[in-house]
């Protein structure tokens, strides 16, 4: 199975190319998928369960702390019972073809099925300019406002990650490839990309 | 003018994936001719020119401490001489046509020129299954000396970049593309990377 995860700077354009990629290799392409179908299998708001599983882990501490019972029994909403469920969907969904995958920790999660991980990154100026470019069809948004925006999901990313690995979010130790966005149409990079992902699941047999 | 500068940890294979880049593309290669001709136009040794590079900066200061003539004269064995030569040398290289340039910084200084940034870098183990099979060749080091030596030359490399740039040397925020050379073979990844650079410099015009 060719398994291609997406880890990705808020604002640097990683979901795009990642969709792109999908597209141009004929791979299926999960991102917000996920978080639908669990949320749907639950019974609960997609987005009790966005936040859940990503600052759950934080926020179950005092959540738990002072309960007559500390070992709680494992409900739906539980952040650990939904972690759960994630990774035994994301390896569902590995295992039915290849694929590109946004997010989600897949690089960790399905590390035994060897994906090619790549890590999307820009500076922040350029991430800006794309906030800015996608906000602006609802409502604009001031740059201290999107830095604030790109800071807080770029740690929450890191902070998950924490839990599961001990190369750093987005230290390049922990990738095939990082790619940089800045002043490049996302569209000759996907190309670019997506030849060289042809290449490296060639190269593996 | 086509340029790519190759900047790699030590043991990573940058300097094989960057010649072959070059073979690929069709581009000049630069690598240790720069040490070569700059030793020759001043008539010292090679190898005095390479430590003077690499560690003269740090050198200079206790040297010139304590001399009654602070500014001294510019004499062609002066690390700060031989590294204007060396940036001249550069410009001059670059400029003559496409090209890969191996190391010496040149990422940073022929930055006016929109260089095709590449870092090159394995994990620690590839690094040194790759010392060692060098190695191997004249006489066997062990893996302690090894990796002393690779943190050693990489230190040294850190510690030339931050005297010219802002960004850290190896931080990927500095480059355009970052590629991990663990457990893959060189010759499939420089096809990859060729492909890469050709739709880079494409997409430029």
């Amino acid at each position: 199975m060719n398994i291609i995860t997406i880890s990705r700077e808020f604002g640097s354009g990683g979901r795009e190319l990642g969709k792109r990629l999908a597209g141009l290799l004929g791979f299926a392409y999960y991102d917000r998928e996920i978080l639908t179908t669990l949320a749907h299998n639950a019974a609960l708001d997609e987005t009790y369960v966005e936040t859940a599983l990503e600052t759950g882990w934080l926020a179950r501490i005092p959540l738990t702390f002072g309960a007559s019972f500390t070992y709680l029994p494992s409900t739906p909403h539980d952040p650990a019972h939904l972690l759960r469920e994630e990774n035994k969907l994301l390896r569902t969904l590995a295992q039915r073809g290849d694929c590109v995958i946004i997010g989600r920790n897949a690089d960790l999660i399905l590390q035994s099925m060897e994906p090619f991980k790549i890590f999307v990154y820009a500076d922040l100026e350029a991430k800006l300019a794309r906030c800015r470019a996608h906000a602006a069809k609802e409502e604009p948004v001031d740059d201290a406002t999107l830095k604030r925006k790109i800071r807080q999901l770029d740690k929450q990313r890191a902070n998950h990650h924490a839990l599961l690995s001990a190369h750093a979010w987005g230290d390049k130790a922990g990738y095939h490839l990082c790619v940089n966005t800045t002043g490049r149409p996302i569209k000759t990079l996907s190309d670019q990309v997506a030849h060289y992902a042809r290449a490296w699941f060639a190269a593996r047999g």
